[in-house]
């Protein structure tokens, strides 16, 4: 392990998803035997003296507050972009034509123009990319997917799909830029949305070829926030409209015949991080739900149930965490995907999910928001 | 109670739902306060020899083998419809123009047309009706409306229902009567879809006022039945064609806003009987699942979800049976069904679900089809 | 079944466990093909005016104000006792000696003197007695039972048992006659500490052969009850003393070697009915809460708990019920009791739980008290 | 934060609970606002290249292979002791005569008299000491610990604690050391019997005063270990005794009058980590199981239980965390212990669990192995 070569990470944004970004990168190397041993080498941020005190506090060596000098230095190979997703074309396509690696946070992009651009960029740079559609790193989703590739379910019938979420549910709660759509592209559907999309492909190994929806915005208009800041952030007395949808759901079919539904909601109160998947096969069944992350419900068929508590040193990833029965946390799956990542660009494999991948999440989100308005099912999801 | 009047019963039908209903019948008095005693006069069937070993059997005093000598005794005021959806309308409508009170088991029939002409003899008629939707009497759906009444969990958001069994996941489960157009009308949309719109219906008292839907039929033939019998029906060489849906999904809007989505199907491996309804709204949410018929989960918005076993003297219906934590079964539903009947014919007061709820009902499941065949959204239902 | 001899049934007291036993009484033939078809001959109280409404609300051709008339009666066969513990000896015995068969409710008594007099009577009279500890026939805890004789979890390691209620939290709730000694014989150990001693040695097929125990009266006095009634029974502004157990809590051996503790208690808020057991074996585990009565959870051992969800036609008693799924209520125990006591009759087989098996019970809570007071552990339960 | 000061650590042992102590040094600083920022200074173990690898790995700055060198260094103001029990006593009484502060891995010692040694050295040092009961800062059960201090469950009535592993079902596992008495002092009872002693007596504030016992070794032999490794270890062919129990049950009350009961067992097959409290209370009660370690069920008495999600930012800890719904893992509860440790040697105040409280449960866990082996009832536990 000593021997290994070192790798440079240049990170852009430092809010909620930069934390979780920071704690896997410093975390990594004590658990995975890795190839390449990242080295936190800058973080970039607008302000200056806020992005030099998150790095001292998330362990970045140095601070740049113009990203594009991060994709400019020789000590950064990997860029790890961490912005709302108005941002995420422009510098993951500089990023990829300076020849770095590129980890992106999801939805892929605002719209499927850029994200083409993107997958596109990806296509021919030398760098490797990929989203971070971390749900596929939780190790009980992982085992999911273990499953249904063994063929423990049989064929695939049923994919069942919901991201239940409670955190606007007040409306005195502030305008964040989560709930403009120049800054988000859509509300819980990018958000939240994607990432059942991306499981439920992930799983399956198939893709949602046709969708009938709805999306519906509450309340339609909110206090101004003070700062367009996270969860914590307080409002004011002026009010904005909110662009962007707080609820879609959406009913399709998977490219193996399954039918398949999805729900994505910031309105199910009581419910804080609910993103469920049951699949349901001609074999067994499989259901999932992230408030209980550590565990994988199994169904052999004709009998009920069974409870996995995807804890077991055989189980994806497990083996380098902890005995049987201590369970792994949300930021665990980010500390997965930069261990694979690592992985990837060591050997070089196609890191997955891709930015094809990502893409293919953002044509189904477009074709949700085009069902909505119309009231037609679309099943011109193109791959 | 020893002075009440009686009333005569008599009952078409005694498969599943014949020997439901009798159970009810026999014990409803045992423990409500009946303002009218039902007697149990007669049961109708085509074998003269079964029928009447079901009779003795079930506890009916006198068995018929046709339906039309059920409808002229005197000694019968309430007719009772256990048969298959195909019959419904025929009985029905004779039953309310001899002036009897009619018991329709759901759905109400098997087209709108049908269901048309029953509910306009039901306006009409002198005598009560009412459709079987029996998880209305599940005291924890029961609750849950009176949760939703007393606006304990505000303006209603969103529906989520399913409907999810297991029975013929096996290609060669034979090709009973409920896999027969022309017998039950559809397959899972009708037999158990019908049931969750039902039940989303009245826990909101609101109506679904449009769908975009999805219908598939996984198995296209299968064995035919050696006779069109119940679950443990055989199958034999000769092969049949399904004629209705295995699941349907479809989504849509409650007439108050709420976005709504339902599945019904009997592909779900692994899952019996889970009749399933989460109802989110600004204060609130409420989840129901009949595996766990007994619970109702509650969350009053802010913290988490409550289990309250519903088995309090003060929930509904619960007070005649046990003390708190010994639960009731699927059967009580109709015992709760036909006291609540009684209690109506009684006091001259309009049963509910009404003729008019079944079509209702039968208008959204007829829209499923349309919607599921043609792809466009379905706003158009009546009421 | 037209041609089945009938067997006349006459019980003695119509409180809770009278109008249980007597749904049961008037169900049974209807679900289960019967060697024998029960007649509910008569019903006896003490009032002559409210038994005999009684038992024209319950069912029964007639009613008497002395149990001893019951038992002089030439269409009586069976006796059902469902009177306080105090009485069960002196009219179990007498009824045995007048040749009757005998269901008496549980505890078989209220000291050891009474249980092995009863048992005596019982090994020597011709007639077939049984005590009622119904939890033997809750289909899951029959179903946990044969996976123990399958051998499907081994060798037996643990028993963990409690029995959870909560209806006496409040100091203000009166002091009805199960909480006096003279009628009741102990409080929590008793009355629900007796069924999980019962079902331990039923599902592991093995006797509790030493305890040491703890007990407590958390409620030193109560108002006195208006009348000695259940549940709902209102306080007067008198106190008297409360003079059984509050809870009781038990740790012994199995006879197999396995270790076991059992805990019985009126005082876990929030709990309603939880009587639960655990079984860790060498190859697996059963688990049970009678909360969620339909389901067993079983493991296999090496993975999690499988939720069966025991409603399908080859589980103990289901076949004759419903479709899977459609779960079973408390008051089905009952009905299964009476069925496998009515074919122990007609085939002349000793039906079970047994006297003895009753008296063994009592001389354990007899040990449990013994420990309780002087601190000791106690290992002489006879056999 | 730039310019807080540092404060020097210097860890003996990496196995297991080394490499988690390991994880929160590292972590700690990125989350919580830190008055003393650590410096992981020094690893020892006893092998020269073993140890510098693993601090390598684990971002240790130095290696040493005496934990007396440690003790002598200067740049080391903090001794975390995380080795087996055998060595607790000699290695805490130096470091604390040596000035450090000091964290040592529970059990505290392998015998009171050790424990008592311990307490008195860390009575008198300058230095703050601590003992690692790190369930303590799992965010439920600090959030349980606080309900009852706010008296939301009234007075306790009943406490009831497992904890369940199955590690060692398997006959063929070997002989590792936590199965030597002389290294490891007991087995499950030390292990994890230790915990669910400390964390009732953490969240109920008061002290377990009286126990009855019962413990069991349930395999007696087994292969010798091929080093005396982790649960990977492997066996040989030669066999040797084990010579601590498998599982220990144990009653008693606790100081305010509660019936407690207690169960440590490596034999309850399916269960990894099922370290559950139950408390009951005259207003309420508190569940909690670490297999679901973000879920706290909490009742209010009359109702049913709340599943409250531990993850909002007011409850214990969670703040620093990540928004609502997204879990934390077990090595979170040790990042909360050096944080706590830390914050307490900053400003002065006595960390908790004190060496004091550890000799607390020590004194229990005698008292268990004393009334397991003569049958009596011990409530000389002093204070």
């Amino acid at each position: 392990m000593s021997d290994r070569t070192t790798i440079g990470v240049g990170m852009i944004g430092y809010a909620f998803m930069g934390r979780v970004h920071s704690q896997a990168w410093r975390s990594v190397g004590a658990f995975f035997d890795l190839p390449l041993a990242p080295r936190m080498a800058v973080l970039a941020g607008r302000s200056k003296e806020r992005t030099a005190a998150a790095a001292a506090q998330l362990g970045w060596a140095d601070a740049e507050t113009d990203w594009r000098e991060v994709i400019k230095r020789d000590d950064v190979q990997i860029v790890d972009i961490c912005t709302p997703g108005d941002s995420h074309a422009e510098i993951a396509i500089a990023a990829l034509a300076a020849g770095k690696h590129v980890i992106c946070e999801k939805p892929l992009a605002n719209t499927v123009a850029e994200a083409e651009a993107m997958a596109a960029a990806a296509a021919t740079a030398p760098g490797k990319s990929m989203v971070a559609f971390n749900y596929r790193r939780v190790p009980a989703v992982a085992l999911a997917r273990r499953y249904v590739e063994e063929g423990r379910i049989g064929e695939i019938r049923h994919v069942r799909a919901v991201y239940l979420q409670d955190w606007i549910v007040d409306p005195e709660f502030p305008l964040v830029w989560r709930l403009q759509k120049d800054k988000a592209g859509s509300g819980a559907l990018g958000d939240i949305g994607a990432h059942i999309v991306d499981a439920a492909q992930f799983i399956t190994g198939q893709n949602l070829v046709g969708v009938s929806a709805l999306t519906e915005t509450f309340i339609k208009e909110r206090p101004l926030a003070t700062e367009s800041a996270g969860l914590g952030a307080t409002g004011s007395s002026a009010r904005g409209e909110v662009t962007v949808d707080d609820a879609a759901l959406f009913i399709g079919r998977m490219s193996g015949g399954a039918l398949a539904s999805f729900e994505a909601t910031r309105f199910a109160n009581g419910r804080k991080n609910a993103m469920r998947i049951e699949i349901n096969g001609s074999l067994g069944s499989l259901a999932f739900d992230f408030e209980s992350m550590n565990e994988l419900w199994f169904s052999a068929g004709g009998g009920g149930f069974e409870r996995i508590l995807v804890t077991e040193p055989d189980h994806p990833y497990v083996g380098a965490w902890w005995p049987p029965g201590h369970g792994l946390g949300y930021e665990h799956t980010f500390t997965h995907e930069v261990r694979d990542f690592l992985e990837a660009v060591a050997t070089g494999a196609d890191p997955t999910p891709s930015f094809a991948d990502g893409l293919r999440v953002q044509r189904v989100l477009e074709a949700v928001e085009r069902s909505a308005a119309d009231g037609s099912r679309y099943t011109n999801v193109e791959d």
